[in-house]
């Protein structure tokens, strides 16, 4: 007998009235066995294509909805994989998570999203104690470690390495985007910051620019550290000084970039361009110096790192470095879910370095005449 | 015998070995039953205080990391709320995000995310029928339905309402946040975006303006027609007409804000003020004003709808209605979770409407003179 031969009666009775249908119901509408569903809907690539389709065919003309729960218990995998960024309020973070949805989505994976504390984020009470960078990320690890996840992407790695190497002691597999920690054998999908930040200290050198401000990132980052290291090689190299008093070091914020180009600006005599950690540093900047009625470029010049969508804004037009930031997404959940499934090898780590590319806009100019 | 009377000795071998330790060693530890431990850590309120003390000393010492995975069999709940948003690219959507997680977090809750496709924003090969709605929404659908969420917050939600009505058939609880669907007696917490329309244009007649023009958002969400409506609503009591060559309707989008300001300013005469569906479409009109060599406000004025961040943003500064997207979030995350516990009336949909708030900066100013 044909299973679709009759009209309705080969349905299940509970499909019928409204209940749920178990791959149970499936086997045996299709004629095969329940392992075989199983291994349809979990492993499609080792079962003969003709059962394949007799199976998806049945499935779907049943209803059959595949319970993730139930699933999880035997392949004990999840299908969930955990985002770590700093701050959803930012453009900068949201930017990495677009691309990474699609991606998990295009593999068949849910996305959840953590956010990791930055020091002095997280409001505590007059005269408490600061917290402790273990004691500060306690919450994540205790999150990440409840075995509902399968893998991690972390975004907001410190130098210090802190859950990474606790991830390590967990064998819990995971992958750095865009940061990483020194010392420990991992997957990661960087651009290469050092190089992209020399790009845009040397177009300024070959502008003109001889007094020129930074303001630079977390040291404890490897963005911060890496794109400060560009930089300072760039200076040196054309013997040009980069003073203290025309440093600041600060967060990867709006606030940050607004804070710390105030006070340069207000240096006698002030720098003629100002080299920002990120788009969101030089957008805070750029805001700034509206404030001051400066006038980018004429009155001072601007340039970021990162090249998000607003870069390009009219209002701000933004020179910038571009990172493929959608290229490296792709990469490390490849790289992410390749560890996962056994596929690459326990020992070494695949760091993958892209190659970052000066975008020539306008806040990038030469100085101002001195009068 | 004290449980912890000795160092190290009675901890189970496989804790001292790194293995994990299961609810079953806490108990012994703690001379307990298992069902005890099961109950301190998903029904607190029902345990003794000082056998709950005890368990949790004893948990926090072993080092016990509860398993979400066998939680969920024994309670059938995930601890996952799934968060529905159209644009991870958007500032707007994104602004709704870190709220929302934060209140989950706070609540134990994770965070799952997924983008509901906007027509027209899927490529399709050439010549290939467009989807219909139903054929659209389905892969969200089915990703909701596979029993692995609590529950779901909808806030890209038409007024066709499928998703929402598919939720309901399957007793899966939801939310709507910001957007609503007519005739399902559900919990939604939004903004009164009629009356927030109408606040900014009685601010643009009382300032002068006669010639408005308007980007109105989609006519099959909630939001753009009910701002529409408010918008038209005031114009009308103030005898002032709406020809529909002044009118443009696009998504909640950079792109449509920015294409319908551009063909809007090539009207002749174009219009002295206008008025957009939300801060992201004014904020594209900003940008196109810009390009078009025209000033905001003198040659033309704008205005937007949310009050994000970067409306704030010296180079914008605009005049918008503000929501409180925060306490909207979080009432929407109450509401959800007492809908999920069974705390709300079953038949009963509780609708929270929030006050809209006129916030008057800078793109907002009397029309020129005419010369």
């Amino acid at each position: 007998m044909e299973a679709f031969a009759g009209p309705d009666d080969h349905l299940p009775a509970q499909r019928r009235a409204g209940m749920a249908v178990t791959s149970h119901d499936v086997a045996r509408a299709a004629g095969v066995s329940q392992s075989t569903v199983s291994r349809v809907l979990r492993t499609p690539g080792r079962v003969s294509a003709p059962t394949r389709e007799k199976v998806l065919t049945v499935a779907t003309a049943l209803g059959y909805v595949p319970s993730d729960v139930g699933r999880s218990l035997v392949t004990r995998a999840t299908r969930t994989i955990a985002i770590v960024i700093t701050d959803l309020t930012s453009a900068h973070d949201t930017h990495l998570i677009a691309p990474l949805h699609d991606e998990l989505s295009a593999r068949a994976y849910r996305m959840v999203l953590f956010t990791e504390p930055v020091e002095g984020h997280r409001e505590r009470p007059d005269g408490a104690e600061p917290l402790t960078r273990e004691e500060e990320v306690k919450p994540l690890i205790d999150r990440l470690l409840n075995r509902a996840t399968d893998g991690v992407v972390l975004t907001t790695s410190r130098l210090d390495g802190i859950v990474p190497r606790v991830l390590t002691q967990h064998a819990l597999p995971f992958v750095f985007l865009t940061r990483y920690t020194e010392g420990i054998a991992a997957d990661w999908a960087i651009v290469d910051n050092s190089l992209g930040a020399s790009l845009i200290a040397h177009e300024a050198i070959r502008l003109g620019h001889r007094r020129i401000g930074a303001i630079f990132g977390p040291a404890d980052a490897s963005t911060g550290r890496d794109r400060e290291r560009g930089t300072r090689a760039a200076l040196a190299a054309a013997g040009i000084e980069l003073p203290d008093h025309r440093v600041r070091h600060g967060l990867f914020t709006f606030a940050a970039g607004y804070g710390a180009m105030t006070e340069l600006m207000a240096e006698q005599p002030a720098p003629t361009v100002v080299l920002c950690a990120n788009d969101t540093v030089a957008i805070g900047a750029f805001n700034a110096a509206r404030a001051l009625e400066l006038r980018v470029p004429e009155d001072v010049s601007l340039a970021g790192f990162d090249d998000l969508p607003m870069a390009d804004w009219e209002v701000f037009r933004l020179t910038t470095v571009h990172q493929p930031i959608e290229e490296m997404a792709r990469t490390a959940v490849r790289l992410l879910i390749e560890r996962i499934d056994g596929r690459a090898e326990a020992e070494a780590g695949r760091q993958m370095v892209f190659a970052p590319r000066l975008v020539v806009r306008d806040t990038l100019a030469p100085p101002p005449e001195e009068s």
